[in-house]
């Protein structure tokens, strides 16, 4: 016997068990193939997660490259992030948007610049937080989220340093965060501690007080990186925004007053045990050998983007 | 007419067009899904690259999880690399243990651990150039490389510092290096100037000499991070390895006498002109208040690990 009588039916059948077999090995390929298992997880999770919007204010110096590229790799491993830049600067600048091509971020990044006011702008050897830095920037991703992003749809913002260090489960921590609320986590090597951090109750859902030992009296005495904001809350409170009216190390506590309260604070991290962002700073280059070619009409850099 | 016959031949057929449909999506969701497109392609050529074996000595310090997670990243993104972390202790810790397992980097990494001798340790508030680090580190792992790296698969050393910044480019780049060769490239933000970079002949093939403006009379006044080394050069040179008795700034050209001259150098990063890499430094972390909770038998981390 040479033949083998199939009915339509079970040709049917068997072209639906092929389409099945096929979308599961495709949907089983859509991560990242090294990372850890709750990075793939988060892969094949997709769109059901809630978009996070990394805000980060930059400014020209040296090494904004360096710390730039460094946090693109934050990007590329994390499919539901969104990364708007503000540049302080009268233009975006080409080193910016050459970094977010190459890393092949166009469709997940917004590029916006305002330079901030020359008054409020850090002189000589000023210390560096004798004025607050990133005002102007982060109020004007705020008016692009206002404008910009569909509020039925869940997501979240989340104001991050071009130089702290961020883990990626830093990021899955922050896709719990529920609508409505602002979530909460300990911050490693800031003000002068090893770690700041929100201290609980014992059932570890709600925040009694942080353990800072700069200015606790604040109303919120946390860092920047420590907190991440259902996006709901800045279209129900149109008022929220950063001030140079405040004082140093307020500004957190500004935008937040607007927002919360320490009670309605969603802990995460492992009821907060868990360090997963660190407050490093770079140090400023140093370069005396450049100066001296300058001051010969020379540099090591012509042509080259550094 | 409620049967359609088929051949078995045709079984076969559709068998075999179905597998290769599979293997099809299944190779294309082989890739990191959001990266740009070379990294996708590296993920596509997968075991044809040559494993880049990247050498980190690391010690602790109030910074050291932050700096490792951030360079973890790369880990993640790349899958030919393969990260030997050398501890500068006297037992690999589990800090380093638990970065490498929860970044899922279990089987493409080696943690091996060897202290400085303490006439060779840096003291209180010595400058950190007084003398040379990572010496005993680097040789450990060059030990560990020559036993157990099969030869005759080509592969690549590179001494990846664990507070520089690295781009994802630069290690496409050092997959080209050839069998018998050190591919060398430009290294930002180091000796004083924006950018150190080979100088090439006319054609772009030769280097034939450096820009440095420090210790320029040096046999290679290059940086660690400038140069990348085939793996066979090391089993044909066993005498090549790091020395404490070598001046200040002389460990690149200590290491690369034995195995290079500047002539056969390969040049690499579009002709040398893109910076890839950038000699970042990391502020040493301020911990007065910690100090202070120290001195009153408290502490920000009891129990936690940051």
């Amino acid at each position: 016997m040479s033949e083998v009588r199939i009915r339509p039916r079970q040709v049917l059948i068997l072209i639906i068990v092929f389409l099945v077999v096929l979308m599961m090995v495709h949907r089983n390929g859509k991560r990242t193939c090294q990372g850890p298992e709750y990075l793939q997880a988060m892969f094949v999770q997709g769109d059901t997660l809630p978009t996070i919007y990394a805000v980060t204010p930059t400014y020209p110096r040296a090494a904004q490259k360096a710390e730039l590229t460094r946090l693109s790799h934050l990007f590329m491993l994390l499919p539901h992030l969104h990364w708007i830049i503000v540049e302080d600067t009268n233009a975006t600048t080409p080193l910016v948007r050459n970094l977010l091509d190459r890393a092949g971020l166009e469709k997940r990044s917004t590029l916006l610049n305002i330079k901030t006011p020359s008054e409020f702008k850090l002189k000589g050897k000023d210390p560096n937080w004798i004025k607050p830095r990133g005002v102007e920037q982060r109020n004007l991703a705020l008016a692009w989220l206002r404008s910009h992003v569909d509020v039925d749809r869940h997501s979240i913002v989340f104001f991050m340093d071009d130089d702290n260090s961020y883990s990626t489960e830093l990021f899955a921590e922050m896709s719990k965060i529920e609508r409505g609320r602002v979530g909460v986590w300990p911050v490693g090597l800031v003000g002068g501690l090893m770690v700041e951090r929100p201290l609980l109750t014992e059932d570890g859902t709600k925040v009694t007080g942080f353990n800072a030992a700069w200015r606790p009296e604040r109303p919120f005495p946390i860092d920047m990186a420590a907190f991440a904001i259902s996006m709901d809350l800045f279209i129900r409170n149109p008022q929220a925004t950063f001030s140079y009216e405040v004082q140093r190390g307020y500004q957190e506590s500004e935008i937040l007053r607007h927002l919360t309260t320490r009670d309605q604070l969603q802990p995460l991290a492992n009821r907060c045990t868990d360090v997963l962002v660190w407050h490093t700073r770079t140090e400023k280059t140093k370069l005396a050998a450049e100066e001296a070619l300058l001051k010969k009409g020379q540099r090591s850099d012509g042509g080259m983007e550094v």
